[in-house]
């Protein structure tokens, strides 16, 4: 059995793995220079060679530049979006898939929810291997949720249309700031073994003392279930996006309920 | 401004960058060899070290081991998950973060699309780590969307509350097969600029030719609409999923319908 050659990048230590993961930093002050045409055409092309389901590629990025980029850093109120070298809106789109049956003569199904669920994995897998790309090229990055404070204006303005939904917008830059390395959750809160086994109340409160550096500011101690409760609680921010990702979804024609 | 030290491998050429994602493969036969725990604790912290939506880290993966990984594997009709030497299931989880916030004394809010997007972002996140962690390392892996196949029962099997849900399975071990390198979609077709742009009908067709290898098997031309068809055309695979998964959603406590 021949097995194709294995690039060095694919022959790491343990070490290695963990130096280049634990270097990742989620970066929102970047240096004012351009990407050179090749490292772009290198992520573009790492994007693309990500696992897909079912073979179908259920993603389209928009790339923003001049205006636009400067409009969806308002819309967004992200405004590293206009400073970054390369900005991105990364969309599900199940719209193409069903273009190419249609142009083949077959008649598409219609499957809003499993839409979904695995276009917005075919966003992610794509968009993170175009993250990782960059990575290696010595450039960082930042996901950006903040697409949602204002969808349909975004929609509009990219021409969205049915089927394509904005995941969360990619910045690509060179850092330009110093970011401490921030904590995750122990663990055995994440990865189960063979069944889900819930944390206790001591050990989610021993993983929110953990946590807490992360919601630090300067001359301040981080509180991190408080800043949890301002995103997820009662009247917190993912309430309000909630009203706002409905309307997105079945404006775009991606609305499972009735 | 200081910065901290740079791994080498993070100053990668644009050539080591392409070599390392054309080498991905999805490969579903594998070496029977268990993974060193070094190796297993490197892709683990890899996938921990994955961005996350607002802090919160909204995934659980679920570890497959013995009879449940054989199980799994059953339930899925993806025999790959028993022989691989790691198989996980890869859920979204929008339950930790909402007990965190109880424990603290806060009151959670309600938010079941915005948990689906953000929580299934999470979990890819995390998962693509891993498997670029373990592709580093010398492993390739299969992500498997057949988990829908058998939800509800995998969903019981694993014991998965309220808030929880697979997105797909994950396996990763050492190659036992030689897999060709596949295509890819034209790239105008998914990286637009400032707007989305429709592929008129000879580009949508001239992409399914580029295609059609994709759906090639032994001694049998590709079709790639044809297999497209199969999967989101009318009576497909993805219309029986899409009723798998609205009970699933429903049971599960993410229903964001009526």
């Amino acid at each position: 059995m021949s097995q194709p050659t294995v690039p060095p990048t694919r022959q790491q230590t343990p070490e290695q793995v963990r130096a280049f993961f634990d270097a990742h930093r989620t970066v929102r002050q970047y240096q004012n220079a351009p990407m050179p045409t090749e490292h772009l055409d290198t992520i573009l092309h790492a994007a693309q060679r990500a696992p897909t389901d079912a073979t179908a590629q259920l993603y389209s990025f928009v790339r923003l530049t001049g205006e636009t980029k400067a409009l969806v850093a308002e819309l967004s109120t992200n405004a590293h979006i206009a400073s970054a070298a390369e900005s991105f809106v990364i969309c599900m789109d199940t719209r193409r898939v069903r273009q190419v049956i249609e142009v083949a003569g077959y008649a598409p199904g219609l499957s809003p929810a499993i839409d979904i669920h695995f276009g917005i994995g075919d966003a992610v897998l794509a968009g993170q291997n175009m993250l990782i790309a960059a990575e290696m090229l010595g450039y960082q990055g930042c996901w950006i949720g903040g697409v949602m404070n204002n969808l349909s204006a975004i929609v509009e303005l990219l021409h969205l249309p049915e089927g394509v939904l904005p995941f969360a917008a990619l910045t690509i830059g060179l850092s330009a700031e110093d970011t401490p390395y921030r904590p995750r959750l122990p663990r055995p809160l994440v990865i189960h073994e063979n069944g889900y086994q819930d944390g206790s109340p001591a050990e989610l409160r021993a993983a929110t003392t953990q946590m807490n550096p992360i919601a630090a500011r300067p001359g301040k101690d981080g509180d991190w279930a408080r800043l949890l409760s301002i995103y997820f609680g009662i009247g917190g921010s993912m309430e309000q996006r909630e009203t706002v990702l409905r309307e997105a979804l079945k404006q775009q024609g991606l609305w499972a309920g009735e």
